[in-house]
């Protein structure tokens, strides 16, 4: 197996690495594209292009191995690889999930398998696990923390006490935040991996646009001290569930107790749980952000083309479930600052209300589809959190 | 999909209510093998008999899943069954790990597929796991709490503050111990798995026999007081590493300070960590005693067959690690009663030493040679507990 790498900056690096020092695993990286033809490199010049098709044309190369940041150029390099019947592995999770359908039909047409457990959760092999092993549809709910950036903020915020400011500050300076953090702390990073699985899991295809999604950015000292005082700590939490037929899907962060099995996933640790009616409860923690469980998802895509491993993606096709969650309720803390700033009809119940000269909260219960059309929830001065 | 079916108790009943329930598992069960034929039945008794080669020589039967007890009739009608070129499902780790050279041998030989990962941590899709997504070598250990009953006593010992006994006859009250506990907390049961998974995980086959173990049955009031004063409980752990081309295992129980990851895997629930050079490390928490974690894993089992799964085994086939762990060094605690009572010379450093006209205990390293040999750890009045 001759694999063609495009991008070489840690991830690639890394894999090169242990693509050379592994026993097992007998591959070889044979060309290596990137875009900066002037950097110095740790291996020799021969093995890099800046020319996308000497890998994507190249006859002897059989497997594509994307690891770019751009969305739009992995978009290509994956579709075009897929066309020319090469196995292709990528970890683009805000490319995978806004094409889904379009990567799910080549594979289908061409027969190339495209793998991607890099996506979601980096270290947790958790498509693979729904793939092969949660295949039956038992399947009653996959939740967890799904974001690494979000999570070690918190973390700091709740064991270190530090502002959210602080916080994203030194996430920042450890590399475990972009410059523009926007992905991840209003929650859409998250968003994409839950509708990644929402695919493996339930076997739905779902437009990112359509889940509903509420990130940590608003999050003031005010909802810190609350979570505090009520004995526990805040998690960013995403979820997709089961319910008859209808899949539904949401991201919100969450209150979560003390003793809790969410307060142990620290820092940029993650954790998936999954529900179902035979096995109860199963959870998979593990590290979530980072170049060294990325890669090592990446590898283990890699090694599993030696023997055509693909996705069969089969509860999509033994399916008949349909997304539509609009009507779940979920009950909430909303916090904001003036009488009137929150329509006071679109809960189906509130029961409790705090009043103070500086913030109000309600916990209340409000369904999905009333949170997804709520005007009130653009203004800056509201925050939300789910009360498990 | 036929299925010949081996026991009708609660893992078997589960099973037949699920494969007529769940759409997505197209399976027929045909004929059940029971016992006692007079027992009164939840399904109609043209399904029963109690001649095995009634199932065993049905040619429509593919598949059969034996679902009983006794230890030496499950290895019967596994390997009959194999011998058949049927495909067979298991769950019982005693009979499993003391033959598992010649159940390797058989499905090479016929070419049938055999699948039990019931047979270790229940619900914890463990082997799966091992076999499919970390197959390179880069894995370095696989540990964890493998047996719910003893956890299930320990964490009413830790959290009730019940003494042993107390916690043992809570545990036999609410099913979750046999009338005969001693497989378990003598630490055979998780040793029992720890030796399967030593073979997925790092391809050698090793006799249970020479494993090392030692149960939680000597936990008395003062072990249980010395590890509520360091802050933490005691967990029974079972161990198996990579150093170089060796591979160590051994079973103990150990302190577990709070806030470590094994804390809230608390009652009848398990744990796996596995650690990788590339992933660092992983954790797996779900059920691992009772008939719906066991059924759910027979279950995956028997939908896995649907296509054709079979274990390959590649550890063992590309590897040349072998089993000898002799010179581990473990930090122990060790309690006795009188001077002269433990072999001060098996020990290679002894830290710490506490006497007083009831209990003595050590602190000290010692080589897992020197434990598997040692005559005084025969001494009932003796306890050994690794320090973390």
């Amino acid at each position: 197996m001759k694999i063609g790498l495009f991008g070489f900056g840690c991830v690639g690096q890394g894999l090169w690495k242990v693509l050379h020092e592994t026993k097992g695993v007998k591959l070889e990286i044979k060309r290596i594209c990137i875009k900066n033809q002037d950097k110095a490199r740790p291996i020799p010049a021969g093995f890099f292009t800046t020319n996308p098709y000497d890998i994507l044309d190249d006859p002897e190369i059989d497997v594509v191995v994307e690891l770019i940041d751009d969305a739009n150029a992995a978009y290509q390099i994956v579709t075009e690889s897929l066309r020319r019947g090469k196995a292709t592995v990528s970890a683009n999770k805000k490319m995978i999930a806004h094409h889904l359908p379009e990567l799910y039909a080549l594979q289908q047409k061409t027969g190339a398998s495209f793998l991607y457990e890099g996506a979601c959760c980096a270290s947790i092999p958790i498509i693979r696990n729904l793939e092969e092993y949660y295949d039956n549809d038992l399947l009653t709910s996959v939740e967890g923390i799904f974001n690494g950036t979000t999570n070690f903020i918190l973390s700091k915020i709740f064991e270190e006490h530090l502002s959210f400011d602080q916080a994203l500050q030194t996430a920042q300076e450890l590399g475990f935040a972009e410059s523009d953090p926007s992905l991840d702390i209003e929650g859409f990073d998250p968003k994409f991996k839950l509708c990644i699985l929402l695919l493996h899991a339930f076997g739905v295809f779902i437009e990112p646009e359509k889940v509903f999604h509420h990130g940590i950015h608003r999050l003031n000292d005010f909802d810190i001290n609350y979570a505090k005082r009520q004995g526990g700590v805040i998690k960013l939490v995403a979820r997709c569930y089961r319910n008859g037929n209808q899949i539904g899907a949401y991201c919100i962060p969450r209150f979560v107790p003390n003793e809790h099995r969410y307060q142990s996933v620290k820092n940029e640790y993650n954790a998936v749980t999954l529900e179902s009616a035979f096995s109860e409860r199963q959870l998979f923690v593990g590290k979530g952000a980072g170049d060294k469980p990325t890669g090592c998802a990446v590898l283990s895509d890699i090694s599993a083309l030696r023997y055509q491993y693909r996705y069969e993606y089969r509860k999509f096709q033994q399916n008949g479930a349909a997304f539509h969650a609009g009507n779940t309720e979920l009950k909430v803390y909303v916090r904001h600052r003036r009488v009137g700033q929150v329509a006071e009809q679109d809960f189906s119940h509130i029961s409790e209300r705090y009043i103070s000269g500086n913030y109000h909260y309600w916990i209340g219960q409000i369904e999905l589809r009333k949170l997804q059309t709520a005007e009130w929830l653009h203004d800056p001065e509201v925050n939300l959190i789910e009360v498990a």
